[in-house]
């Protein structure tokens, strides 16, 4: 009896002693952690270099569709700020892109029908859209929501006339990338759903919550079955004041003339950089951001603060001397607004080396206060994301909840690779998204560091994670 | 035995039934309230009237400092929006205020020693700033970080001279506000610590963190037993130019020339707007902002977006049909910016009223995307707010960390009031506070919106909890 007393005690003490000494290093290696993430904070905070990153880009490069020479001009840049990190290896990697041009600027109006009045309205070409007749398209107005009405007015009252699809975004939704998914099957397949029925073209209501001038462009498809029609997109203020006159007057008309084309495929590139890892270099860490932005803004938010925040965790990383265990390679991606080519192509040849990737993160969601991270990942992955919360909570990071990571590492799901997108505070993006507007005097600095700061902190905590 | 047995089934059984019954009221609450709190934030986001009060009040009204012709048209304008709401009851609560103003615009120039060569740069005068002489001062300035260092060089190093604080606010803090607050005993204190020393003007640097043309201005402070200098601001542009011609030429000189002054007290009003509660009437809940606003600018995020929130959270349960169980008071406070009156009156009528207040909410940190409430309350108090969390985390409200409520409702505390402030995000704040730039247009739909609907879901619970 004594003796089993004993072995209790012993076994309570060795217990006990477990408990101190495993508590005692998570808590040492969290008080690590701790410090290196407000290293990384401090150093971007006092010495950022992604702001004047992207006020080059902006300013020097501007938008940067896929094919045109600022796409091209914007790969150089891309290289040369990469080469002024001395990286341990850079590559451009060839990705054949579609080349759509947007022509001469497009011009509309709105025409009542009983007074001939034509009020200028503004609108845009939509990415992948052929243009009008060189003497443009006037026709009655038809508006519609959704396709179940498009549908129910049938050929009979659609043939030959102009299709408006006015459904808003829902402005219930407290997160605008929700209200933007529930309105842009409008924008995406509006042409080939009219098409169906006769339709000489389509306007759609801009994918925007502000009541604004801007009208918001952004790709669109057809399918080889139907014919193919012009489409545009049309400010809010526009599609205001269509839909008032359609409901005064329900012979309305609309002008619309646009010279947009597609001309054949060009060859671009990926530009990609890469850290070597001290103790796993085939074991790679991806980060990016998308290089191409629409014609007809200079891509600030979308994605210009993607791909500086990309490149400045490395700088970050350098700076206050960490080295990571893993590679880490930064990509700026080509073609991720009007056909995925280059996020395509890197999944490929990831495919093809065999290569290791533990975690890829985009960031491609403005570049405003980040409040958490998307991931698309595996139970094994999400468990260590619940240890990393309270190390990120100090710096308003909380949001882990949403799904899905960004659009050019989607195709890397397929191989089993954990995806994440930074969720920055999302009330402003759809102020500029795919407009004029997007330009550089719409970021706010801190903003911008504070996301890149968050994606150096959770890069170095999966760097320090050992997955099992 | 057996009979033990029964009971302590019989016990266990109840136990049971009990936590089920419990936990189903629990829950049914919940889902109550969190019905309640969708159709708060569906109403102002579709509704909202906030953002059309404030481009009301910025664009006809402006910049409206307490004793100012502008600050009698806001108290106008704030009874006629509160008489548009058919509130129970709205009272012009008198209170007699400061009344600075600033005369002409003011003028300075940074002076290279050696040369001669004059650099215009921007200034402003410090609330509550005497003038300088008609012509001017110039004189040699000398620069320093912080009081220990002013107190080293001593009278010797210092009189006759120009003292130039130039502690620039911590970028590396996380939440803006501390930055402000360990940086602002510079403008706060500045002139009544250097005139100790002989100084004859002080030129503080801006209370912001960007690199800009714009000078912040705020209120300052003299003691009667030391002589009263000349204070003003100058833009952190203007700033880091002197600092660096100082370091380069340890003789730099600079002029200011302004012609502020006090005039003697005027009488101005707390606008106070009352909705019945249905339940306890004599117990009230208080939510506001403040009614002045800087002169510079047209006080858009400082405070009129607390100001339009504040009404707003009346008309949102009007809209709704919500009929409070407690009175909720709205007042627009007068002269939170360079006296606290309005705020020292209200508490001083309450007390001697001895009205019963359940809770005191302020809205005074600008119209950006809420982030959560800091507190000055009791634990019976708190413990109840834990409650709310995961009602309000749904809507990105997560930080309910912080200390403290807002100036205007600080007075209350001394009467054990729970006093609470919104906390936005405060990346953006410090770019526009005190300065000409502090403009509607700053102000985005959706954040203030956001901000009004956060208000009232509080409210709303608040008005909904048995405090024990």
């Amino acid at each position: 009896m004594e003796c089993i007393y004993k072995v209790n005690i012993m076994k309570i003490y060795s217990l006990i002693l477990l408990v101190i000494l495993k508590s005692n290093i998570a808590s040492k290696a969290q008080t690590e952690d701790s410090l290196m993430i407000k290293k990384i904070y401090d150093e971007v905070l006092k010495h950022g270099e992604c702001y004047n990153n992207l006020a080059y880009l902006c300013s020097n490069i501007g938008g940067r569709l896929s094919g045109s020479p600022q796409a091209a001009k914007a790969v150089d840049w891309g290289k040369s700020v990469m080469e002024g990190l001395k990286l341990d290896r850079i590559e451009l990697q060839p990705v054949t892109v579609p080349h759509w041009v947007r022509g001469e600027k497009e011009q509309a109006f709105i025409i009542n029908h009983k007074t001939g009045a034509r009020l200028e309205t503004q609108i845009c070409a939509l990415g992948g859209s052929i243009a009008t007749p060189p003497q443009g398209i006037e026709a009655e107005v038809i508006e519609v929501m959704n396709f179940e009405e498009l549908e129910k007015l049938g050929k009979e009252k659609i043939n030959g006339k102009i299709v408006f699809y006015n459904r808003a975004m829902d402005p219930t939704q407290i997160h605008t990338f929700n209200a933007y998914g529930g309105a842009v099957n409008q924008r995406w397949a509006g042409a080939m759903n009219a098409a169906k029925y006769g339709a000489l073209a389509t306007v759609t209501r801009s994918m925007g919550l502000k009541i604004d001038k801007f009208p918001h462009t952004g790709s669109m498809s057809y399918v080889d079955s139907l014919p193919k029609i012009p489409a545009v997109a049309i400010s809010t203020e526009g599609a205001e004041a269509l839909s008032n006159l359609i409901r005064a007057n329900k012979t309305a008309k609309f002008y619309l003339k646009t010279s947009c084309q597609t001309l054949p495929d060009a060859e671009s590139f990926n530009v990609i950089g890469e850290r070597k890892g001290t103790e796993k270099p085939n074991e790679y860490i991806l980060i990016g951001g998308h290089l191409d932005a629409w014609d007809n803004g200079t891509g600030a938010h979308d994605d210009g603060a993607g791909c500086v925040q990309s490149m400045e965790v490395l700088r970050i990383f350098d700076a206050i001397g960490y080295k990571p265990k893993h590679s880490i390679r930064v990509v700026l991606f080509m073609n991720e607004e009007n056909g995925l080519r280059g996020g395509k192509e890197y999944a490929k040849q990831e495919k093809l080396k065999k290569e290791t990737h533990i975690a890829a993160l985009e960031s491609d969601a403005g570049g405003f206060s980040p409040r958490g991270f998307s991931f698309e990942a595996p139970t094994w992955f999400m468990s260590s994301v619940q240890n990393y919360k309270p190390l990120l909570l100090p710096y308003d990071l909380y949001d882990f909840d949403g799904k899905g990571g960004g659009a050019d590492i989607s195709p890397l799901v397929e191989q089993g690779v954990p995806v994440i997108e930074i969720i920055p505070d999302s009330q402003r993006y759809f102020d500029y998204h795919h407009t004029s507007d997007d330009t550089f005097d719409k970021v706010n600095k801190r903003e911008l560091e504070l996301g890149a700061a968050a994606m150096a902190a959770l890069i170095y905590l999966i760097d320090n994670t050992e997955f099992h």
